[in-house]
């Protein structure tokens, strides 16, 4: 069995090139949390393991005082547990140490991409995970995003937000209600797994990250952190309203996302998406206003597959490598 | 000795009425922080107390499911250290007890206003603290803001940002840096704290409140933090981008500041101002832009009180009650 893991600063996943094992955890490395136990229990669930094909875009985390030494750390955790472990670098190849940072930061989209390349030679490959959302031009099978996510960030390939964990301060000044357009307050009080429970697009058991109230993961929970947003509880603003204001998020992020889409198609001469992750729903909501065709991996490989496809891609890419005999 | 405490979400302040005692302590009520130590503490360090009023804001921490809960919490505690502690109404009355929980929500800026008031008959108050920025407009001594935190964030009377805790990606969807426009991403990276200890608006020892990465709270600290704000670190930006995307966010606070006041302004009739707080130099700067004449209570009565400003207006107009015999 070939795995790929994907160790992120929030979640850490796992999946087999064959599709029949993956394995998705909250686990957000600025508070500790214990990878190396997560990874254990990644080779415990897997059963047989032949190779291990790592990439890595935790050392971001707010732990870490540079990339380099989240990459160090990072790599040190996976060689103590898979001691043959190899990473994935962002110029396709697999390693089997990651001295150069630079080479490792940030390359999940990238194995992503080259595998939706292997099938869709042009295309723009959209991932819209808990966090943040990838936006790849591929074109002629190859991914042509930024080298750095401050250039993807510059370029509408990387949007920093997501379908659970993005703060609703950060995509909405102000929401409308009641005839009065209200500024909202930037605490972390509401986050868009809030919103996309109340407006049934995610279950309360997608809901894996915290609650920025610590409290319950369902609808009556997330009534009272969406209210907050603008200094309420539920004597103050009515059920209606506070639906009202997550419909004004949803709105917001589809958007953005259609803005990000349109510059891509444009500059690019792309016309065809195709799409994965958690929060696919809203590449799907975009594309369909846009008018753009795309093709759901949910549809293709099953919504685990989807949800954890950065993983994937790995181990598919590593079973590929190893079958030419081609690993360095 | 007459005393007034100003317990908020994230501080609570004293203040005495001769203006010799000042306290203030960042106390975060959401993480559970000890509310009663820090009474007896200022129970402790202000000596022969006579009279203690208190006004309330921290009922919308997100640690209460509603504002009545977190009044009730906050004023039994109070009543548990100070057992004569009278409350301030948002009607300008003081109230033995806190029942009726809608006249103690958010009553911290109409004790300033109401103090304010008189001495200067016409102008717009504001107060700019560590989170919040409170405009208040005074008319014939009389403040006319709006009922609730909600109507008053509809009317640029409560604008949620402030000097040391605002995370910048509620305020910047974007920076722009070496001829790009970057998205920012919308983690709780950096604050406020971090922009103004670069740009050397506040000392390190002003930033009282916890860094986000728990981190270093000078110079060195800030520049981490603000960087990542881009997804990036000190290999990929250098100091000159920190410090231009920190004079980016400083920029942007002034305009928001600058629009309020310009409303309220035309609003209302009111071509003054009165500022404090301390965030009161970003007052200042919003107040010299637009060419409108302002009191600094801090070149009044100091900067300890002007940073103190609603427990020392709650004081003294307890004083004053007491005097005229006038307490309900």
């Amino acid at each position: 069995m070939i795995i790929g893991i994907d160790i992120g600063g929030a979640n850490t996943k796992a999946a087999s090139s064959d599709g029949k094992f993956t394995f998705s955890r909250y686990l957000p490395l600025w508070k500790g949390a214990d990878l190396a136990g997560t990874l254990n229990d990644i080779k415990r669930c897997a059963g047989r393991i032949d190779a291990v094909g790592v990439t890595i875009t935790g050392e971001l985390a707010d732990c870490f005082s540079s990339k380099k030494e989240g990459i160090i750390y990072i790599s040190n955790i996976v060689k103590s547990v898979f001691k043959d472990a190899v990473f994935f670098g962002s110029d396709g190849n697999f390693y089997g140490d990651a001295c150069d940072h630079k080479l490792f930061s940030a390359s999940n989209w990238s194995a992503s991409a080259l595998c939706v390349g292997l099938v869709h030679k042009n295309v723009i490959f959209i991932d819209i995970g808990s966090t943040t959302t990838d936006l790849i031009p591929i074109m002629d099978g190859i991914p042509i995003a930024g080298n750095s996510d401050m250039q993807r960030l510059a370029k509408n390939e990387l949007i920093y937000s997501g379908a659970l964990r993005t703060n609703l301060a950060a995509l909405m000044s102000h929401v409308h209600i009641n005839g009065m357009n209200v500024r909202t307050s930037s605490e972390l009080f509401a986050i868009t797994g809030d919103v996309y429970v109340l407006l049934d697009s995610i279950s309360p058991e997608d809901y894996t990250c915290d609650a920025p109230d610590c409290g319950e993961k369902n609808k009556n929970g997330a009534m009272l952190r969406v209210a907050r947003v603008i200094c309420c509880d539920l004597e103050e603003i009515t059920v209606d309203d506070v639906l009202d204001i997550a419909s004004q998020v949803h709105n917001k992020q589809v958007s953005i996302l259609k803005e990000a889409i349109e510059d891509l198609s444009q500059r690019h001469g792309l016309n065809k998406a195709v799409i994965c992750g958690l929060g696919a729903f809203l590449a799907k909501d975009a594309l369909q206003e846009l008018c753009m065709p795309f093709t759901a991996i949910g549809q293709v490989y099953g919504d685990e597959i989807s949800r954890v496809f950065p993983a994937y891609a790995v181990a598919k890419l590593l079973e590929s490598k190893r079958s030419e005999g081609n690993l360095i």
